[in-house]
């Protein structure tokens, strides 16, 4: 089965050009001008951005909490992602105490594998970091599983690694070519902030902020760097969210370092005045977000590089989940929603020319691509998966959740004003989105195995 | 009583001068040319300086340690401390669990006021932040107690204050003019080394200094000033023996921050090295010596002024006590001497150039002084406490067990070559020491209150 | 006419991928897989790297010096740069008072044009910045001629502009969208060192390396830098040498300024030992080659990415004509030979893995291509020049002037040693160099217009 | 003849005390408490604060300009100076061409010695470096003429010094221990503002300001650093305005080096918005006052250390003088009046606690001393030269040229509230000023041979 892709820009990463794409079985077989396939099916690209499929790089899906789960599951989740033009997304396993690292991903790839709609991959939040754990890192590499995650935080969940944990894992991360991840916040800080705070009584969503405020996510952010560098290990900081930590991180690219810094489109959109609406509470994720200072610097860092990637840490819960903390913050189950959000808010700030087309390319689907080893993705090249978007930069597009395709009741991006749209959404070669109708299906999705590679 | 030193260069912190000191009733009453006292017991100090006694800022004397305690009790320690030429002398107290804060003093005052042969103040180690201890902050700095430490080690121990702690402490500093210190070194990272270098049999004192490296102290130094920068409130580090804590400090006091440094004559003189050599158990302390690099900057950081104080962490145990660790470092009691060799180390190094005698003055009496509140002490003024040593820069001196005055039996600092000699010591007025003898006496020293002060 | 260079891996500025290339009429038409073309000329690429050709944005060619030329007139320089795998020069054109810019590259566009072997270009060295040339900036800029060089050094050659001509230079390229490139070292400071030289008798190689030592460059390299940033315009550095300056542009950068900065191969081979040499003379250019410490920083803002082109400074004379300086540094003209070597010997550095394939490419093809707008040049792609290198990186190569094309008679790389080797050069889909044979001809090259941009 | 002030605080760069001052024969005797010296003229300083004089380090007096000469000759200038707190003025000595260092200086001398109120010594503005010149700077440090400014400016006038003249000064005072300052800005840029304004008609004072912006003057502030830093000399700026200049102070402080920076009262209190004022052509002077954030970089450098002086340029002109500008800044003489204000107004500051008292004194007296090698002066120490200001920080006083005691017909200050005032003058033990009066005599002020020290 062909299909040709005509009259389109091809952008890359750092690269654009007007071409044609033929893709043959799921694959990009040529980028060319005057492409002809007899018997291909042909799309006419013509004033149409072609573009790599964007990879959600943070996710989580079908996600237990408090007995119910997060409202997108695995197949909600990745309709939404197809929606928005994401052909891939990272979906987190969270390990519990005494699972093996595949162990504890297998359950939860049965549980995706028929619902997935775009291709999956998983990274592992480890808590339990025994010597048998840190032993099947390079088996996990092996099995397309090289990278994992620590909390820092959630201490009173039983979720947090502490320092040792932490320079273990990057040793052990040096010796095997996997990643670690670290979700940056101080766990003594916060829960201090949080029993004052409700001894006072002050309990609306404002105070989920003021008990995560920027110094308490900038030091963690401080000392997971300090042991990357202090080992030469390679780090990548999910969610990146305040100005001290990009700061932190410019400062350790510019020595040299190999520090990865992930941020979300809900901290380059909304500060934290969004915890003084009547709905704040639909806001409430972790780390929330931070004043303008930091919105600006994260901007900043976007635009020099400093930020690697953009991903959404993807987690919506409904209306009546958020409820549960109406009149208590710590009750708000954290997370937002963002997974058909995120190309589109890239691609409508290179549309305005705060960024390039290139950029949003590059850190929407390039980066991730590279930095977690998934050699067939992240290009619009020969051997490429053909994982495409048709992006129409004329086309004005208004957010509601009523266009949306998560099965969450709201969208904390009601009413966001686009000035571009994804026409087409092509997975592996299949038509999957198009013109607001979803068109793919369950279960089309494949695991992808990562790489592990040195950085 | 008058007391008229002729003759002599009176060296202050910054100034220098020809001038003649009268003293009258323990206080420096006249600093002048030609002076002249009928009556005065005229001591000839030409070709001597003049100056300003030392005042170490961190002692731990008749320290209890496992049902026993460190080598020297208060008289010991303080009558080595008058023929170093220190006049004056802090001790740690350690609050216990539920203690308050003059409660925990209360005692060891009580112990310490009969013993005392020159002043002494107390510095209040918390291991117990409670709201009834935070409160007590202003009430125990308007006893002449401002300035309390935390240890961000020692976890097991139960010593070990949180980060939550630690901004709780800083926060409650600012409103009180009081001011925190921190042992800083990352205890988790510590008490895995341990674990592990126990479990491969790795028990020699080498593995004391491999198991608290470089980046340990340095994660707790930056975390530290991190807290004290979000708060804007002033820190002081003790013992400070690393290079990268050091030009963590250097940004931080350019910035604009007040984070005073201290570190100690055993971290400026020896290395790591020292762990290799058949009785490395008797310089096991924490933080350990550090390599090569760290002693570097922290002489640069000294001669820069970024080193505000330097004091001793004088904590000596006798080579029985040593011993107990012979076979495992882990049961080593932590502990150097130093308060003897202090000022002769330090005026050494002005004697060969390495420093001035002024900045030997400034950072072992003046500035200790000023921090902590000691307003009659720190210099040759009218008006300040007669706390007067005369050092002749022409009289070389061997270091040796057996012209010490400690209760130690044996020294670290073992046949060290001085190119000059503290020949007296005076505590307001009264002559302590003199050429080798001590001449002081058990309960003159006086407890000095210190004020409370904006940093 | 088609071409299908297949089975080889492309390799581009930040990509690569197993694919053939088709071209066709110059152009590169397709890449991809399988690609199959009936009729057209097939080229084994197996085990070869395709590679867009270099560009070498920095060379002299026919430079004319007291009275005569330096040794390679445009065709043997092309003729050189082909067998190099450069597929494009860019030549100096130096203003006389009193040209215009178009004036000024008229004639030598007709010395170049019948000669030239591949593609070229021209900047403008300015030596007259009336008001009338920086008027001509826009008109100039339209007919392809968008940088231009001022020299901070060679005052007393008259080529000398001043602070005030380079504030109005790059205020000026602001405006237009061209390019202000400085050539980097402090005139009076060496004209001084070169007359105490001179009074003193040293006349050695050794003393044009202590006459422009590193201070003198790097004040240079600090000054232009100011006035870029003052005026927030875009700078382009020409073959910066040292480590002062590197740091410079590091800061500059990491501030988020456009400072472009270009090194050349002798400065990242060589040091200032070669003055020490028998053959001193020959290494004479300026800036002389600098110190270890100079060389190991142009290699790390390389690797990190703050050393943005790499050219070469071509422009070598004979023995006879370096002859004239035997026994005076003053005398010897500057200049030395590269255009040859340049792409090997970054492709060799790739080859044993100090700098990536990818990044070799990015900085001698690729990021000239963009930074002085060569829109058709520095990539593999569809619609790009078929300007192509094919390079065996298991093909070991020694250079010697027996086997380099330049017309000049020895060369400064006389016996390097490279691990791979080009086999192939295609300009704009010709062959013009295979194995070792030239096989281009006078004239086929064409003037390349640049196009004006905003950096 | 004795002179006992009684019952002040004595105020040093470092310290405070509540004490005495004994004054004999013009020296200070002794500092003490409860002083008694039968005979002596006691003075009461209760309530008052017992400061040392004030040095100003940088004065123009009897300044020949076009023919005539500044406002001020020797008498009024320093006139002015004691009843400013004054009790030493530095004097520029401009060598002309041709002259020797001291040749230069014994006219000045001449001139200066029987009109001097207050003791005065010289720094030369060398204009003719010629090898002559060199080699006379150590008979001229002999002679206690060790401080040289360089100009980098006025090109025009013939004052300029080259990059090699600065090098070549910098290097030869680390040989004979003087001290290189210079008067930072950039002369080609000036000159071609200057006539691009002249060519414009843009004639105000405000094209003053805009002729020479901040990045003019940073500009140089950067490159007499590099050249200082290249050489690891000791450099001094003079009149430090910008922010950037200040940067690179700090930057080069912070790295270890010795560089020295003086300010004036009017960049700390003035910003360039006085241009546009009628009486604009009144505070024209080189360089002239920034904008605020030039200002609010002052007072930060100043609080933390980085100004080391504060000085005056004093070099007013009348009125009429100032005319000769009114239609056209060029003509403007350059210079502002401050040697009455220097000392009031950082005493001020003080007061208002911007400052501390010790801070003050720190700069205008200490640091000159200190830097300048005046060993007698700069404290109130025994030993020390008896120039000694009574200082009541309860007393308002209003600037008013009704009130001052130059020769100037306006002053700048006109109106500025102060909250102290200076109650008495002593120069060397005589009473020179007294509440609005001036006591003292032309011909008292003795030249003060100044140390060459090692920095």
């Amino acid at each position: 089965m062909e299909l040709l892709i005509k009259g389109g820009t091809v952008v890359n990463a750092q690269e654009r050009c007007e071409a044609d794409v033929l893709v043959r079985d799921g694959v990009i077989e040529e980028v060319g001008r005057h492409l002809a396939a007899p018997g291909a099916e042909v799309v006419d690209a013509s004033g149409l951005l072609v573009l790599p499929g964007a990879i959600d790089a943070h996710t989580h899906l079908e996600f237990p909490f408090n007995g119910t789960a997060s409202a997108d599951d695995y197949f909600a989740g990745t309709r939404a992602a197809a929606c928005g033009g994401v052909t891939m997304v990272f979906d987190f396993v969270t390990q519990r105490k005494g699972q093996g690292i595949r162990e504890a991903v297998a359950p939860r790839d049965a549980l995706c594998a028929p619902k997935a709609c775009v291709d999956y991959s998983f990274h592992v939040a480890l808590t339990d970091l025994t010597p048998q754990v840190l032993a099947e890192f390079s088996d996990a590499a092996a099995a397309g599983l090289p990278s994992f995650k620590l909390y820092m935080v959630y201490k009173r969940d039983g979720l947090m690694m502490n320092d040792a944990d932490i320079v273990a894992a990057l040793r052990r991360s040096k010796e095997t070519g996997t990643l670690i991840a670290v979700h940056a916040e101080n766990p003594d800080v916060i829960d201090r902030n949080i029993d004052t705070f409700r001894a006072e009584g002050k309990l609306s969503p404002w105070y989920h902020y003021l008990s995560r405020p920027e110094p308490v996510e900038a030091e963690a952010d401080i000392r997971a760097i300090h042991w990357a560098k202090s080992l030469d290990a390679p780090l990548y900081i999910v969610h990146l969210a305040n100005a001290e930590g990009m700061q932190a991180v410019r400062d350790a690219v510019n020595a040299g370092y190999t520090i990865y810094a992930e941020t979300c489109p809900q901290y380059l959109h909304f500060t934290s005045e969004v915890y003084k609406r009547p709905d704040g509470r639909n806001f409430v994720c972790s780390p929330p977000m931070k004043g303008q200072a930091s919105q600006d610097a994260l901007w900043k860092g976007l635009q020099e590089g400093y930020i690697k990637t953009v991903a959404t840490d993807h987690c919506p819960f409904t209306q009546a989940q958020k409820d549960w903390g109406k009149d208590d913050f710590t009750k708000i189950p954290n997370g937002c929603m963002g997974v058909e959000n995120l190309y589109p808010y890239l691609l409508d700030a290179a549309n305005r020319g705060r960024i390039s087309f290139e950029k949003a390319v590059e850190v929407a689907s390039r980066n991730p691509a590279q930095i977690f080893g998934c050699t067939k993705k992240g290009a619009i090249l020969p051997g490429k998966d053909a994982d495409i978007v048709l992006y129409d930069p004329h086309h004005p597009f208004t957010v509601s959740v009523s266009n949306m395709h998560s099965d969450c009741d709201y969208t904390i991006w009601e009413g966001l004003e686009l000035s571009g749209y994804i026409r087409s959404t092509y997975a592996r070669g299949r038509l999957v989105y198009h013109d607001g109708d979803f068109l793919g299906e369950a279960g089309y999705g494949r695991f992808v195995p990562c790489a592990p590679r040195k950085h």
